[in-house]
This record gives structure tokens, C-alpha cells and sequence, in this order.
């Protein structure tokens, strides 16, 4: 059993804070963070910014220059061990002379895990791995989730008042939510890959859905300029084919994706209910545009089947603090419910005052759960 | 201005403490707490237990004994000047010979509001008043709103799923709520004067409405013993004359008020909507039967009533990690309105995590919102 020294676990602390500096950036790559020390001194540090240019490492290695030579490196993934667009991470450390590698978690991809690993040993570099890795995976759930199913991890958003509903009964609903809770959706949106929602919901709303920098909260833009703005693209399910070139969607420049079952940009089965196929979807979104997280904003109808369909992987809601009455637009719509054992379970993971709002996210549990309608 | 010293602001706070022993007990008194030091030492503390008992400043002066002589005492309320089943504290202070009274709050009452500190003053005695006035306040916000407005604090508690579901269409509902969320309520219950509910619902449940000692929290246990245990009064709104002797209701031996528009314990009107006048029946519990605090357990339609009469002074939300979906039973109703102009607004006071359970308090702001049905 490895032991791993105090120190061992702050330069690692330090690696997962610098990892975390990339969280807006580094989509479909994962954030990931790197450290390089002599004694107790610290020789090099960096962190991924961007897909397509330099790892963790390749910083580190690069500010540590020479002295990289004997030198121990703090990853907070295994390096890479193969030549994408650029050159595998684990023969950038062999060629340094680093003789220690720390790495917190392996590669959750099962078909390169411990190669990186493998790779450094044979080269005669001491490994060692599983230092703070629970604090590693939680720096990239969806890319582990991807890698490790080949399907995106799902944030599906809802805002509803206290008392379940998404509007009032002749449909309005601006606004139920504080501009604070407004600000911290906007928050959300940056980090996913993608933003799925439905062509009803864009063409009513007339949404572009995109990170609109200007309410992003002040903490996230003093770390993440303007110019650096990353925005997903935005994935909307259009089996009626109502997209049009005038909707606010189109102008910005961030691609759209259509979903369809015919002449689309992804184009999947309906099913049974004559809905789009959603893991289908997904799975066609992670296998040919890399979509690690997708952010959901959309209606009753397509947050119930992704529901149902158990792809949800969180439920981010916003409670407003009002109460509309039971005559409104209800969260979920109609399930047919008639036995208290059908009910969907959850775990609230947190609960916390965003402005005056509430925001609950919460994970489904497994259930066997049949659609009734 | 009156300085208070560190002293005095730790005396104070521990009468405080002391008062708080009396939560489930007193009503429908105060909680008061009372310490008596000389110098830096504390002769004699004591608080009010049980309404007919002695109050808190005889606890502490019979403590102190002869060495009150020229003793500081410290209490949570302005002693009371006159004669009811105890003789006034303030002329037990004068007797016992102190030379100073802190208090940290005036007596609620109008009416009598000031006397005891004046009987104290005309005695030669040194008063000053405010010290932890908030805290001091906070003991007893129940008995206070009934002092000053002749109307009983109210505290709605209300049960849903995250989707604002009570109950499946069909009307099962066991359980939505964990075991640690229904504990709470007992807590709640065992604080309250009187529990308010409907023949309907107590038929339906056949709900007993007491506190169930064994399910309260194992610290509340410790600190209340069952012999001590005070049962709320149980009031029910029967108008249609529901209530019969067979009830579970009726197998407590704690009173029953039934209130309706005839031939009833608390006869009220029947207002333009054909219910009972809430207003009336909270004015006369108050007056009658000296009901502070009123916990109200019952089904969307009471709940709408109370909100929109806004006599509600606390929602207390317990909201379970469930999905039911919209086609069950609705928190409060259909409220038919057609403007979020008209929507009821709310301040979230407090939102926890209760076992598996959100517990959200909120308190309901001023409105102009006006019956729609």
C-alpha cells in the first residue's frame, strides 16, 4: 500500500486547484492539472486550457525547464500515451528525466487506462496512483461518464415556484426566478459542452441560448475574460423541422445541431411514443461531436422522458419563492401515477439560497419505473 | 444610552438559555428566564416553566435567598405588575430588595406595557431596558403577535414532492415524507398551542393530532420528559358536522374546539365563499382560550384560505425527494390567476436538509392578491 506524505497531498491540492482554472475551457478534454518538484520546492506548474493546445504537463515541464531532471510530477490524471494533436504527455515526461510520477486517478478510458502508466514504468520512472482521487473524478464527471458509457452527462435545469408549476395556465411565466438565479444558469451553461432543448421551447422564448458573458456572476469573470469565451453548441430536437434562419438561435455563431429522424445534423429513430430516440441522441452526440456534458433547458415533455428514459444524471431546480397555484403548468406534466411505489426517487445532493430562490440539485435514483402514459 | 457591559450581555444570554427550557411548557405564557448576580457572581437563576407555576424571577429570587439584597436581576421580559395566579415579579423584586433590573424587552402587552418597570422605578430601583431586546423577542414571537394584535402566530405545514404533489390523483399519499421529516413535525407540534386542521382531514387520516412523545427527536426527548409531556389543543373546522366520538381524535384526553357557524365550541360566520371566517375563528382562540401559536395541519383548500386571507405567519414546506408528477394533488389548489403580477410572494427564511427531506420556511409578504375563485 502506497503512503503518500503530507507534502505529497498539498502539491496534489495544488494540482486540482489548478486543473480547476481550466473548467470553462477545456471542453470535450478534461481539466487537468500538473505540479513538478524537486524536495519541497516547486520547479513547474500548469494546468489544460484548451483542446488542441498544450497538456498539463507540457507547462509544467516547460516552466520546470532542466531541472525537470529527477524531478516528481503531480498529475491529476494519467498522462496520455497517445499522439493526438499533440504528442503523449508520458514520453514529454520520460524525455524530461522526471523519476517520480504521482498520478490521483488512471485514465478513465477503458481502452488506454494504465497505458500512460505502463509506458513511464517501462521507461524505468517510479508510479505511483490514487492520490486525493475522489477529488480528481469530481473534476471531470462528465468526460469519466463519457469515457467510461459513451454517453454525456445530463444536467437537466428546472425553475418552477414553490409549488411545482413552470407558468401560469395561460402559459406566462416571466419571470419566476430571481436575476441572480438568472446569472447562476448562465454559470452552468459555460461549463457544459453542450445545451439541449427543444425547437417549441426556443421558437416561444425565442432563445439563443448561449453564455451570455455580461451576467456571468463577477467571481467567474474575473478568471474567465471575455475574449476567452467558450460557448457550446446548442443541440435542438426539431422533428417538425420549425427551426427557421430567423430565430435569435442563428445569430450567434455558435453551431446548432439539429436532431430529427430525417435530413438532420443527428439523426436518430422515434420511438414507441413518437418521440425522438434521447440515448440515442446522447450516444450519437458523445460517439461524433465529443459531447461530454449536456445542460438541458426545456419543457415539461422532454425533461419527463429524459426522466423516464433514466438519462438524467442531475436535476438542477430553481424554487422561486411564490406560490402560482395547482391550475398552472406543472414541472414534470401528467405521469398516470396510481401507487405511491411508482414514484420517481431522488437524493438532493444540495440545497442552497441563490438570490431569493432556492436551488435544489438532486440525483434520480435507479427505478424500475414504466411510463404509464 | 444605556452601555450594557460584557457582563451584562453574558447574564443576559444565559437567561436567554434559561428561558428556552420553558419552550414546550409555558404556554399560553411566555418564555421568560431571569439571573440574579452580585458583583461577579451569580445567586440565584431560574425561568418559567408552566403556566400557574411560578415565573422566572421567583425561581431565581428563591435561589438567591436573602443575598438579593442589592443584586442586579436579569430578565428576558419586563416583569409583570399585576396580580393573576401569581403575585406581580415586580413587587416579589422590590421585596427581595435589588437594586437593579435589567430587562431585555418591555412587556407585548399594550396595556400593561411599562407598568412593571414603573412600579420597579417608584421603588427606588435602577431599570434599564433593550439588552439582547432581538433575542429576547425571538423566545416568544407567538405571544408577542398575540399581545399586539389580538391574532394567534400561525404556522402552516404543508407536504409535497419536489413537484408540489400531496398526494396521486387517486389520493394515496403514504408516505411522501421520511420518518425524520415526520419527527420534526412533532417537534413543531409540541411547541404549539393548538393544532388547526378540518373534519375532512382528520377523518381521512384519522389523525389523533397529538404529540407522539416516543417520535420525538432523541434531543427534545432528553430535555422533556414524557410526564412532563403538554398536549396542544386540537381545533377543528367542522361545519358539515363530520366529528363523531369513534374518531382517534377523541381517544386523547386533550380538548377538542370544534368550531363551525352553529351549536360549536368557537361559532363563527360563514363568510361570502361559504367557509368559516378564519379571521374570526383566530381572533376568538386568541381571546378565549388564549392560543398563541397555532400549528395548522390540513389539505390545500384550508391552506388557500389562510393564505389568501394572509393570516399565515410561517410556511413550513416539507418538500420530499420525489417526482409524482402533475396530475396529482396540487399544494394549494387551483388559484386562477392569469398575471404573475398576481402570483403570492414569499421570503425563504431558512431551508435545510431534514433526514432525506427538504424543509424550506418562508414567509409570506404582503399582498394585494385577491380571491380569483
Amino acid at each position: 500500500m502506497t503512503m503518500f506524505t503530507p507534502f505529497d497531498h498539498q502539491m496534489m491540492t495544488r494540482a486540482i486547484k489548478l486543473a480547476q482554472k481550466g473548467r470553462f475551457t477545456t471542453a470535450p478534454n478534461p481539466n487537468v492539472g500538473c505540479v513538478i518538484t524537486q524536495g519541497d520546492t516547486i520547479l513547474g506548474e500548469g494546468f489544460h486550457y484548451r483542446a488542441g493546445e498544450p497538456h498539463a504537463e507540457v507547462h509544467a515541464l516547460r516552466m520546470a525547464g532542466e531541472r525537470s531532471r529527477g524531478a516528481t510530477a503531480y498529475v491529476t490524471l494519467e498522462p496520455c500515451s497517445h499522439y493526438g494533436r499533440t504528442p503523449p504527455c508520458a514520453e514529454g515526461l520520460i524525455k524530461a528525466g522526471v523519476s517520480k510520477v504521482i498520478c490521483a486517478m488512471q485514465d478513465p478510458n477503458p481502452q488506454v487506462s494504465g497505458r500512460g502508466i505502463q509506458m513511464l514504468r517501462e521507461a524505468g520512472i517510479e508510479v505511483e496512483v490514487g492520490l486525493l482521487e475522489a477529488d480528481a473524478k469530481a473534476l471531470n464527471p462528465a468526460f469519466i461518464k463519457r469515457m467510461q458509457t459513451g454517453v454525456p452527462f445530463v444536467q437537466l435545469k428546472m425553475a418552477s415556484s414553490i409549488d411545482g408549476q413552470t407558468a401560469l395556465s395561460n402559459g406566462k411565466s416571466q419571470w419566476i426566478t430571481s436575476q441572480q438565479a438568472r446569472q447562476n444558469v448562465q454559470h452552468y451553461r459555460a461549463q457544459a459542452g453542450a445545451i439541449l432543448s427543444t425547437s417549441q421551447t426556443v421558437i416561444d422564448d425565442n432563445a439563443s441560448l448561449t453564455v451570455r458573458w455580461n451576467e456571468l456572476p463577477a467571481s467567474i469573470k474575473d478568471v474567465y475574460p471575455e475574449t476567452e469565451l467558450r460557448q457550446p453548441v446548442r443541440v435542438i430536437l426539431d422533428r417538425q423541422n420549425k427551426l427557421h434562419s430567423q430565430l435569435a438561435l442563428y445569430a450567434s455563431p455558435s453551431p446548432v445541431i439539429r436532431v430529427s429522424d430525417e435530413n438532420a445534423d443527428v439523426t436518430v429513430e422515434v420511438n414507441a411514443h413518437g418521440q425522438l430516440d434521447m440515448r440515442q441522441t446522447l450516444a450519437t452526440l458523445a460517439k461524433t461531436h465529443n459531447i461530454n456534458h449536456i445542460w438541458v433547458e426545456a419543457g415539461a415533455t422532454l425533461a419527463k422522458s429524459l426522466l423516464q428514459e433514466q438519462l438524467v444524471d442531475e436535476l438542477v431546480l430553481y424554487l422561486a419563492p411564490k406560490i402560482m397555484g395547482s391550475d398552472g403548468r406543472g414541472l414534470f406534466g401528467a405521469l398516470g401515477l396510481t401507487d405511491m411505489q411508482q414514484v420517481m426517487d431522488l437524493e438532493i445532493k444540495e440545497c442552497r439560497l441563490v438570490g431569493s430562490d432556492i436551488r435544489i440539485v438532486a440525483i434520480p435514483k435507479p427505478t424500475d419505473l414504466k411510463r404509464k402514459d
